[in-house]
């Protein structure tokens, strides 16, 4: 297995650019970017990176090593689960229209081993899952123990879209800022270490990035004309994101203001977090349960 | 989308480079690795590279080209299921113990999109799947329109395992063949393709790689005591793999066999079958299903 074997050295290298790199962390990724009392995203400079000193290059070669420390992370984390361990991340991504969530998933979740991950992109709800309440589909794809799970949205939409567009009164979707810390403190306390990325991008360049995908025929699959009534509500989406982030940031499952406009730099900083949150657990490998001299000696003799 | 911008010009140097490379393969890899009669698994040579020329340095090279089409051709086929298209691909990996299942899964579906891929592992099944039967799960795994769906094991595990151990009378494993075909069959008739790869590794080369996993702590996890039962029914188990190729290899739904032994020659196969499957499709871009000029217009105006 020389492939593993080569992984384990590029892993040791990585480690050791990755001090290198560090210095241009000049505070830690989870510090720079975890939501507190006072950030007004309606004020956000969304082409900031904060925490990042250095530029796009520095980026890009951080990323190249959070690609094998990932990798390195991932299977330890596989392995325990396979193991009887019981802990596992969660991943939420939330953003506006371009905001970048699908890049997130292709760069920086595609580094990761397919069978190690769950993800799952939540739509309009199946009129059986919009029967069963909105936090039911959400259980379902939970990721098991050992995985990392990914939403691409998530039960945020509820105090989200359902709240901008007036799908449920008031009364109703105010419940839920409660009802998800309860969820999410329940997910916690079972192992799933939660990390909420909330991606936001300004307005100029959420008009840029609509324009490109008009611009180009490779692109209009993903453009919808309703995505400029969406646009048109911008401000009151920032107002329901401000209270989400007001209302559900919590010790168990905190929200990361991740500012998009650089995709280099949201790409870096989810893969961060997510590497935090696998560094977190301080993972080892699974001792063995059976007797290796013995099984050495048993398949020596096949 | 600088970003989209240049993968659509890393595109069109792969395929200039694939060109160059394409020459290595003295024939369609489909065609050199596709079971026909006569093939006796039994005699396979594992470490050969059918239809391959290079060595291993054009193999990687040729992988990496690849990926960058595999990420092309797996967004057009995302875009069509995401536009009314009932298309899709059904990778399906069966393999002895150590020939590589893992590893194409890690090397070669990791080069896609997470987002596109549906990737499920059968494993014993749950009190609930065998009740059902076996089909069943495999039907939920199945493709949605534009995704590629990865199968590690599969429905075959009951003409394999099942055989080979006794687990069911020979009455029973025996009408499973018609039963695939027909299933196949029908899953095929809905738009997917299918693509099989048996994978075949040497009894020697087995024995190394177990060894491994014994010899090494980080891979203990992946060790399992019974895996040397197992190995000692190799005979057996080959005879039920001649077997399923023999009463399964269809024309909608062909078998190809991948030697093992050099597991770059697996991952270069097994992509190559992959990027065949997805190269038939002959896909576009969806054409737009609004007004560009009157959404370019919208969207100034906001």
């Amino acid at each position: 297995m020389s492939g593993r074997h080569s992984r384990r050295d590029e892993a040791t290298d990585a480690r050791d650019r990755l001090g290198r790199i560090a210095r241009e962390w000049d505070r830690p990724a989870g510090e720079a970017l975890r939501w507190r009392p006072g950030i007004d995203v309606r004020s956000l400079d969304c082409a900031a990176t904060p925490g990042w000193d250095g530029g796009r290059d520095e980026a890009e070669e951080a990323s190249a090593g959070q690609a094998v420390e990932l990798a390195d992370l991932q299977e330890r984390l596989f392995a325990e689960g396979r193991t009887g361990g019981s802990r596992s991340v969660l991943l939420v991504l939330q953003g506006l229209d371009t905001a970048g969530k699908g890049g997130v998933v292709r760069h920086v979740v595609g580094l990761v081993d397919p069978q190690g991950v769950m993800h799952r992109s939540f739509g309009r709800p199946t009129p059986e899952e919009a029967a069963h309440g909105y936090l039911w589909r959400v259980r379902g794809a939970l990721p098991r123990p050992g995985y990392i799970g990914v939403f691409d949205r998530s039960h945020y939409e509820q105090v989200l879209v359902v709240r901008v567009t007036g799908l449920e009164p008031e009364s109703t979707w105010r419940a839920h800022y409660d009802e998800i810390n309860a969820f999410e403190a329940e997910v916690a306390a079972t192992g799933t270490r939660i990390v909420k990325c909330a991606l936001f991008v300004s307005s100029d360049e959420q008009r840029s990035r609509l324009a490109q995908r008009l611009e180009r025929p490779d692109k209009h699959w993903k453009y919808d004309p309703a995505d400029i009534d969406t646009r048109k509500l911008l401000p009151e989406y920032l107002e329901a994101y401000q209270e989400m982030l007001e209302r559900t940031s919590t010790d168990v499952a905190p929200w990361y203001v991740v500012p998009a406009d650089r995709k280099w730099f949201t790409r870096l900083a989810v893969g961060e977090l997510l590497l935090d949150a696998l560094r977190s657990f301080d993972l080892g490998w699974p001792a063995a349960t059976f007797d290796v001299e013995a099984e050495l000696r048993r398949l020596a003799a096949t």
